[in-house]
């Protein structure tokens, strides 16, 4: 049976995999370490009451003969792609049509599947670190080239660090393809108006598409950083737009996640949203009723209170890691906008043997910058996911041993 | 930007969206036509209790910082895997270890992705009629050649027909992979352990793999019908198995689902397994705790018992079809064990002349089995997913026009 041989031979584990089992062996080695992690990007507060209560309203009518609802409409129930619209971006004076939103069970579902809707041999490119997603998902589906020395030789790099600011440069030759993540995963920076504006400008000067990954949106507090692309004129025909509840609302487990797909962008005379559709109404059933009505919580005017509480929690924790590591001579970055701080290592150690300091010593778990891309060398990720007692203690933790 | 020419030039629409459009149109103009659906095999009976209170309680756990559940392990919760081993697999005489179950959103998630697996140019042969989702996945990665008169020029299709009694032949020729589908969908036949042993051995000796697909296989009431292609020795090493809670406990719009890959199957010394859980990784994120709790509880001695008692519901519905259209002097197939009818339209008319005369004549909605494959035209597909009531009225109606 011939394999995909892109799939086969693709390099090591995916990132947080190998994080996981070195944490694992740590542990079994070490029982009465007590291991505080500020690694994965996971939330910790739980659903908020109004989100519960509709989860368990939906369960309810699932079990009546009224209320039964089977496959549902592929991209989403009118309930949340309206309350989506609504809320999202009507605000911000974008205007979405209902019929590009499609409503799915995660951005990372999404995000590693949307490249399907490109040639074999179309060019991508990423910032540099980035979320591993758009990277492998292209290496399994051989666009990328052969893997050298920690790079894809047909990839292009554009790499974000302390001396640009974490602004990433036009890409220096024409791709198809660009991925850009704001708020960053994993820098926590985010781009101003005008600097985005930049790369929708170039995207439509090369007739290139944009994948705009906003899962962090809700972190945003300065009304001057773009929520979504679309606030930014001409993205509608170069953008692709992916959103999720995960960190909005705390859906990791819940799973609930939408991308918008214009209509406006048409490529070679395709229609991207068409053939989005196509790929969707085959491969993927509809998100679970429940979870859509779940979902559709998030935006009522309980749970918009009650989760917004959940994220001043969370800046709250960043700010602690902030000015923490700040006191202590630590370069930091990101953590204003996002849920992530991304630190300098001490002495540019190299990122995974401070994994493994911060890991035997402190009992603190972090992401290695090197894990997200060759420019993530020299830094690392701590996250605001944990509680603020927790999240004190880790900061006391690596201070201590710095 | 480069596109997928593949996904792009791929003809019509979705077998189902089409039957939707078309009865959306004729409904538009019809207001008071009372249309009965047995069209898509969708379930209509409502959750169980036993599904409804476990939803209901991971709903209120999820609220709580002890109970609440961020990501969970990408292939499923241990509480699920060992409820599927223990109850689908081991009284069966079957041993599936725990690593080889990957739990996710949906059968047609995992039949659609998992060509994935295969290389650009493995070559693939389905039963003719087939379930529309494996040749259309495998159309986009571009492995089918060219559509011309209704086939694609690289697929191989194995005719399955009343003249042989619905028992596929073998390829005539060497193929990397065969999708079976058993109970079938859409004709409702299943095969022996004999005539799907021809199979496996086909498959050892070919060096091939078989996706099996046994989504319906909780309407199997025969114990001499295996439930599992692994029931037949030899399978661990040449078959996927694919099954769903969609139609064993009425998931259509809930949405769980596993896939089974044997760590024994390897092709060119590479694990399928090891590579399936990297696609899983990357591109997927789990199903959502509250669900996984919901499908645990389709393996509680109440949920088994209660889901039965929906399974029974609807096997008395399809032995109201298959009886009352014998009576008809119509031809039928399936329907015992499967909630799927496969008839022979009267005097071989053309399968979407029929439907639209059931449609327009009869407000009976089917589906015409030329949209299940060449193999298909003649036949007609009805579904017992309807009230017992409905039902009876719509055999009555079909019987009175015919």
């Amino acid at each position: 049976m011939k394999i995909n041989t892109n799939l086969a031979t693709l390099p090591a584990g995916y990132l947080f995999a190998e994080i996981a089992k070195r944490v694992k062996e740590y542990a079994a080695k070490n029982p009465d370490a007590d291991i505080l992690r500020l690694g994965i990007g996971d939330v910790t507060r739980p659903l908020v009451p109004a989100v519960v209560d509709a989860l368990k309203k939906a369960a309810d009518e699932m079990g009546t003969p009224e209320g039964f609802h089977g496959y549902g409409p592929d991209f989403g129930y009118d309930f949340l792609i309206n309350a989506i619209i609504d809320a999202d971006y009507t605000p911000r004076g974008v205007k979405i049509d209902f019929d590009e939103v499609f409503v799915s069970d995660g951005a990372k579902s999404d995000v590693g599947n949307l490249q399907e809707l490109f040639g074999a041999d179309a060019s991508i490119a990423v910032t540099d670190p980035v979320y591993p997603v758009y990277v492998d998902s292209n290496a399994m589906a051989g666009r990328l080239g052969q893997y050298v020395n920690g790079k894809w030789t047909k990839l292009t790099y554009l790499p974000c660090n302390a001396e640009n600011g974490f602004v990433p440069p036009l890409p220096d030759k024409r791709v198809d393809v660009v991925y850009l993540c704001y708020p960053n995963n994993p820098t926590g920076t985010v781009l101003t108006k005008a600097q985005l504006k930049k790369f929708v400008d170039w995207a439509l000067e090369n007739d290139a598409l944009i994948v705009y990954d906003a899962a962090y949106k809700a972190f945003i507090t300065d009304p001057e950083i773009p929520l979504s692309i679309y606030e930014i004129p001409g993205a509608k025909q170069c953008a692709m737009e992916c959103c999720s509840f995960s960190k909005t609302a705390g859906f990791t487990g819940t799973r609930c996640a939408y991308t918008i797909v214009p209509k406006e962008l048409v490529f070679d005379g395709v229609s991207l949203n068409r053939i989005w559709g196509r790929r969707q109404a085959t491969k993927f059933n509809g998100v679970s009723y429940p979870i859509q009505r779940a979902a559709a919580a998030v935006y009522s005017p309980e749970g918009m209170k009650q989760n917004q509480a959940n994220i001043d929690y969370y800046h709250a924790n960043a700010k602690v890691i902030r000015e923490g590591l700040q006191s202590a001579g630590i370069r930091v970055f990101g953590g204003v906008h996002a849920p992530y701080i991304w630190m300098k290592t001490p002495n540019n150690m190299p990122s995974w043997d401070f994994f493994d300091l911060l890991l035997t010593q402190a009992h603190v778990v972090g992401t290695p910058g090197e894990g997200f891309g060759p420019a993530g060398e020299g830094y690392f990720r701590l996250t605001a996911f944990n509680t603020l007692e927790k999240t004190k203690e880790a900061v006391n933790r690596i201070i201590r041993i710095l």
